[in-house]
């Protein structure tokens, strides 16, 4: 159901949905946070090229911090996107894998990061405009 | 260039790319943030229903402050992705266009907002799975 990319009727039609990120009380919308938020994209697309320990995470989410990272996966963990198992030993061995549902949700956001990466020249472009205007702006006698 | 879809190698060949969000310096991690932040993504896909006035947008984004609103709008023109113009009269009249750049990217946005509204009810069951299991343990003799 809904398979077939309605993205653009979404906006129109989003009231006779159940879940609805634009209603502030929906519970959608903290899902879309914990997906689309600073470290939560980072950390799921991190974890699309396959399984990884935790301070691989790390390393690859250059800036996140150790507990800002537990957070994260915490929450993609709870939301069930992300499937942490631990094995015993010393010190326990515990790595991240996506889940099926993770896996999809990846894909979607690697494909709005690729955008947005591949269009920086232009964004780039656009805030030289902007800042120029501005300052124009601003030194008007 | 690029434009066939190539998300999914993208991590591995990220260092190769000019601009990579994995990278803590890199101004495309800005640029994700504006766009999927909190306020971002939801003004911008609220935009891609058409031109909305100032009033029109904040009570699509349910629960926006103005000045968040005003600060959102701002970066989003400031990266080329929002055009904003002024009529005058009084009230001066305001209003808000996507570019084509923001176009694009609005796109891509609700292809994932959609993706997420769909998966709630799995994301609710793995939420109580995980909350089950937690208090298990926290409870345990």
């Amino acid at each position: 159901m809904h398979s077939d990319g309605t993205a653009q009727e979404h906006t129109e039609a989003g009231s006779e949905r159940p879940f609805d990120v634009f209603v502030r009380t929906c519970p959608s919308r903290p899902a879309l946070e914990h997906v689309t938020g600073k470290w939560g994209s980072l950390t799921l697309s991190a974890l699309s090229s396959g399984t990884l320990r935790f301070n691989e995470v790390r390393r690859r989410v250059d800036g996140i911090s150790e507990k800002m990272l537990s957070q994260t996966l915490r929450a993609l963990e709870r939301d069930g996107l992300v499937h942490r198992s631990a094995q015993p030993g010393n010190p326990p061995w515990v790595d991240y894998t996506l889940t099926e549902l993770g896996e999809v949700t990846a894909a979607r956001l690697l494909d709005l990061i690729d955008l947005v990466q591949r269009q920086m020249p232009e964004v780039l472009a656009a805030r030289n405009r902007y800042d120029t205007t501005q300052d124009a702006q601003n030194h008007r006698p």
